[in-house]
Parts: C-alpha cells; sequence; structure tokens
C-alpha cells in the first residue's frame, strides 16, 4: 500500500517515535503525577521534557503552557469554551474543520454565543477584509485554521492576529495542517492560542494533540479533576498546565510525540515543506494535463499559498468512487468531505466531496509517478 | 524498584499491550475515520474490536456504546456534564476523587447544578440511608465511585442504582479502582454509566479511558467536532459512539487497552482480585502488628467490602516522608491526598494524608515480605 493520506495522520513514524513509546511503557511506566518514587519522577521529567521541546519548537518561551491534549480537537473545544462568554460571539473562516464549527455552533444552539464565517478572498488583503467586517462589539475571539485540510490555502495568521489584537480580542488558530510544516513563532507572530495535532505534522502517535498558550487570557475549565497539586481544594488550580490538564496523561503518547517534534526540528519545518511540496506540485501538475480531472489547489495563483496537499475530482465520478479505485490498486488516499462542509460549500463541492492526496516526508517520487499513472487510467475508463 | 503503585497505574503491562501498541503503530497506522482504503479500514477494524472487547468484559451487550476517552476524568466529565441541567442537583459519596468533586463543584460554582456527599456508613445499609436523605426533586443523577481510592472501601453500586431509579434517575460509576477487578455486568446490574481507566485494572496503556452508556439517558455534548459522519451538518451526531467521540482517536492506546481487556478476560477479574487480596491481607496483616503504624483498611470488618489497597500512616511523620523514605529503598508507593480530599476529611486524614500500598497482578510474595520489613526499619528509626 502507498500511503498518501497523511493529512489524515502521517504514516509511518519515525523510529525513535516507537522507540520513545516503548521506552515509556518499560522504563517509566509509572503515573507521572507529583513528586514520589523514581518511576514517576522518570515519567514527570520525560513529560516535562516533551513540554519544552514543543514549547522550543514553536517558540513559546514557556513550557508549562504546552497542555497536552487528546487531539487537536479537544484542544479546540478548550479554548472555544473557555473563552466563550453568554452573548459573545467568535469569527472564523469558510474553510474551517467541523472541529471549529462544530463547537461554535453548539455555543449557538446552546444560546451562549453567535459566530460568523468569514470568507476566505482571492488574496489574504481580501481574506482581512472579510474578518474585518464581521467583527462586532460583542466578538471574543477569532477562530482560524492555518490552512484548509481540503484544499491547502493558506490562511494569514499572523495578520490576523494583528486584526484581532487591534479589536482587543485574541486570535486562536488551527494548526492542524500547518505544525510542523510552517515555522512559526508564537512570542514574534501574536497568535494567542495554538491547537496542533500531535500525529499530523509533528510525527507524533495518534492519541496526542497540544495546546499552546501563549496568552494570558484566562480559560474557563472544560474538563476538572485531579491534578496532583492543590489536591486539598475542589477547586481547579489557576497554574499551568495543571489547571488545562485533569486526570492521567498519556505518556506513552507525549513520549512518542517528543520524539516527533525533535525529528521535525532535527530536519526543520522548511526542509520537510521543501520536499513535500515538490512532490505537492509533480502531482498538481500531472493532474493538470489529464482530461477530466478537476483540480482544486493551484499552485501557480502567486495571491495564494498553501500547504503541500491536493485535491481533485474526476468528471462524472464521485470523490469516494475514485477514493476507492485508486484503493483497489493500492493507493491510501482520502475521499469525501474531510469533515469540512464549509471549506466544500466555497468551493462548490458539497455534492461529490474530493479526493485529497497529501505526501509526507517519507514520500518518494517514484510513488507520485505511479500515482499519477493509476489516475490517469481512471479518469480515461471513466471517459470511455 | 519494586513497583506497588498499581492504583496509579498498574505496572507492568503484559506484554500484548506493547506487541499491540506496536502493531498499530506499523500494521495499520493510518486514521480509522470513515471508509477509505485497507489500512484505514484495518484501523478501524481494531478500533471495533477494542468496542467489543469492553462490551463483553462489562456485559454491555452493545459495542457501539464503548465510548474512547483520554482517561477516566474525561469520561466522568463528559457524563456529569451531560446529564446537568440548571438547576439540577447531584449525589455523590463522602470517599470521591477529584475525578467526580471538581466537576460538579465547577458546576455548582457556575451557578448550574447544586450537589452533596452523602457520608458512607459503617455498613452498606447505612450507606444507602445516607444516599436517599439527599435526593431532592431536582436530582439529575447520582454519581459514585465502585471503591475509594485511598481506602479500598468498596461501595454498593448495584443497590445505589436501584435506589437512583427509584428516583427516577440515573446512576453513573466511577470505575477506577474496580474495573479489571470487581467483575460487574452492567446489563444485570442498572448501572447507568461506568467510567474507566484504561491504565489501571484493565491493563492498558496510559492515555486510555473508556465511558460505557449503559442508558438511553440523552447526553448533552461536551466536545464536538469531526467524526467522520453526517460531515455535512454542523451538529453533532446523535448516533453513539461517534457523538460522544470527536477528533482522531489513540489508535495505539485503544490496540493496547483491547490487549489489557483480553488479559483480564483470560485470567478473570475473580483470580485477579483472589491473588491481589491475598497480598494485600498480608500488607495490612504486618502492618496492624508493628508498633507506630496506623493502618486505615481493615479487611476484617465483616460489615465492609475492599478493594485490595492499603492505607496507612507512620505517627509522627508526614505521609509523604513516608513514601521518599520507601522511595529511598527502592520501593514505589504513593503518599499525600490522591486526589481525595473528601475521602481524607471522611478518615481524619487530611492533614497528614496516607501512604497507599497496592498490588497488581504481578505483584509477588517476596516483595510483600520485603516492603513489611523496609516499612518496619523506618517505623523503628521513628520510634527511637
Amino acid at each position: 500500500m502507498t500511503y498518501f493520506d497523511n493529512a489524515a495522520t502521517t504514516y509511518p513514524k519515525p523510529h525513535a517515535v516507537l522507540w520513545e513509546m516503548q521506552k515509556a511503557m518499560i522504563r517509566y511506566g509509572a503515573n507521572p503525577g507529583r513528586g514520589g518514587h523514581e518511576m514517576a519522577l522518570a515519567a514527570a521529567k520525560a513529560v516535562y521534557a516533551a513540554r519544552a521541546a514543543l514549547s522550543d519548537l514553536f517558540d513559546l518561551g514557556a513550557p508549562e503552557r504546552v497542555i497536552f491534549t487528546q487531539n487537536c480537537t479537544q484542544a479546540l473545544n478548550m479554548v472555544i469554551k473557555g473563552l466563550a462568554r453568554p452573548g459573545g460571539h467568535f469569527i472564523c473562516s469558510n474553510l474551517e474543520h467541523n472541529a471549529v464549527a462544530r463547537p461554535l455552533e453548539a455555543l449557538r444552539r446552546r444560546g451562549v454565543c453567535n459566530w460568523d464565517a468569514a470568507a476566505v478572498g482571492g488574496s489574504d488583503t481580501e481574506t482581512l477584509s472579510a474578518f474585518d467586517a464581521c467583527f462586532r462589539p460583542e466578538t471574543v475571539a477569532v477562530v482560524c485554521t492555518g490552512a484548509s485540510n481540503v484544499f491547502g490555502r493558506v490562511l494569514p495568521l499572523e495578520q490576523l492576529a494583528q486584526l484581532a489584537h487591534s479589536h482587543g480580542v485574541p486570535l486562536v488558530a488551527d494548526l492542524a495542517q500547518t505544525a510542523g510544516l510552517l515555522p512559526v513563532s508564537l512570542q514574534k507572530s501574536g497568535i494567542d492560542f495554538a491547537c496542533c495535532p500531535g500525529h499530523k505534522g509533528l510525527y507524533g502517535p495518534m492519541g496526542t494533540g497540544v495546546l499552546l498558550c501563549n496568552s494570558d487570557a484566562r480559560l474557563e475549565t472544560l474538563l476538572e479533576g485531579g491534578t496532583g497539586t492543590l489536591s486539598m481544594q475542589l477547586v481547579q488550580p489557576e497554574a499551568y498546565p495543571e489547571r488545562l490538564e485533569s486526570g492521567t496523561l498519556n505518556v506513552p503518547g507525549i513520549a512518542g510525540l517528543a520524539a516527533g517534534a525533535a525529528f521535525v526540528r532535527r530536519l526543520g519545518p522548511e526542509t520537510i515543506f521543501a520536499h513535500e511540496m515538490r512532490l505537492a506540485k509533480e502531482i498538481a501538475d500531472g493532474l493538470s494535463e489529464m482530461p477530466r480531472v478537476r483540480l482544486y489547489t493551484d499552485f501557480h495563483n502567486r495571491a495564494q499559498r498553501f500547504v503541500p496537499l491536493v485535491s481533485f475530482n474526476i468528471a462524472g465520478m464521485h470523490s469516494e468512487e475514485v477514493g476507492a479505485a485508486l484503493a483497489s490498486h493500492g493507493f491510501a488516499v482520502r475521499a469525501g468531505l474531510h469533515c469540512a462542509p464549509l471549506a466544500h460549500r466555497a468551493y462548490g463541492t458539497l455534492d461529490t466531496g474530493t479526493v485529497r492526496v497529501c505526501p509526507s516526508v517519507f514520500s518518494a517520487e517514484k510513488d507520485v509517478k505511479s500515482l499519477l499513472n493509476c489516475i490517469f487510467q481512471i479518469a480515461k475508463r471513466q471517459g470511455v
């Protein structure tokens, strides 16, 4: 099986990720909790090292403000609901994943907050104007994806942070498709809260996510429970990370994530991006020459930036038919709506979905060629 | 290091747990999501097999109602807040962990719900009376631990379920210390919602938890996001498990948990309980003969049931000093409040905490003897 489904989760993982997970299970399989015995301390040390590695990678400058979650979705729920105030209002883009849209819609249906989706324009300037027009006196935050998980379109997070700040509210960034690919300095960019999956561009295992808190805005807690600190009190502690981390942490997962982040750091997000973009452009160029193929990711548009991810369709076929045909030839891609109905509405692909192809740092050029050949054959058969 | 901190997390894990985690990372490292290619289907199949294994172990009879969470705390938050209604009221015991008490207290401080803690009595009959006296017309649920994580005292969950039902409300059980040890049939017991850590008596890895929904009571969602189903709609689906599972699952963790549950099933919770209880009684008997040692777990009390877990103190020493002294001799135990201030208040140990010793199925009698010897030496030194 040739794997091009890396926007869902990267595969394979670096060997060090597997090794560190095993090590966590075997050498320090205790619950870190508070203080205590040798193995609990070793586990706590490993968790702290992971916080430090992620704080470094994102230039957060505060390991204790690296919060471990089960996935990016949990991180987004924690920030969105942590910032929600009765009568409040959120602004997001019209390319958001359901991990942003559904929590916002849940708040709306509960009568807590309203939300508007700003239409992403042909250029960043247009996009920023669209966001600007959505602000209301009651707006509490802007929530925006770093890049569309369907079309790869990159959004101007740094400028959006400036815009949000000019209106006195924080910017929450969903880095699901950009973490580990587009380098970011949280301290310089002004992004207030960044939510990342651990298992995509950071090459950690599924079951890991991170919330990076680059803001003093106080988050109301979504989950409370044992923190191993201030156990006497029935109120969640104020101090980070405990305030936002209740119950036992995914220690083996976090150890694996730290290894993944170290791998990304060593290679450099720029190098990884360059490799993947070369392959993604080759895929896009190949597809653009095929009859019956409709390509939705336009790397040649100089007014727009993209992550290395390609969405396409074949005329007369539902995206899932194309996905199934590719699967039967041993290619793993993802087809359908990719949990992002807003983005498909914006691009007019709500009926068919799209076929999404996404390389990773481990993808090889020869596999791109055979993928293109296979798509060509499928499209040709359809044309007969 | 000799490990007796199994109430925090069991260590070591069965080999199959480590192997299944590796297999998940290597052989089917794709995101299960919806449909699609071979490896995504294999991951989905493994996750479903884990649901089926847990549904069987707890006689739930509904694999789709096995919800995977990051930990038991998250499961408890999901049920408690899922059942909360403005003006509502919860009843719990006075032995609850902060995983129950803090979410309840958060609801109270937000002005959503009130709660009362029923005092656990000298016998189950007294305990049931205490719970009964707490009901109010606005009570929405009873939340109760299966056994105190500090003192091992077992609570009568089945009778509490009957009591709750007689008042028309569901019983939510925190099985943190009993899952895998005390066999339970959810279908027969009437327990409506059961929350379990995956990494204690079920011998899975840290980072896993389970919510078992044996009730049609509709839970309001705490987390929303991508589910891979009904992606077109911005509202969380109604169908289980998707309604309560948003974002990417911890596939390697779940695969490990399935192996842990299979291990427990094969040995049988009764056999595991018998082994651990033999060791726990030996520890308690040994401690009860030591001068200066105060034992809080009384296995000889015939009116009370216990899980194999022993709490004690040495006169004149804070529990954490004892824990540190044991750690310096290579014994891993846990000292302090164990995130359960309510229980310590009930037992009058809020100032010192307690030292908690908990064997697992892998604990050996020779280690019990050397542990007792070490505690004896520490207590003797203190007596000088």
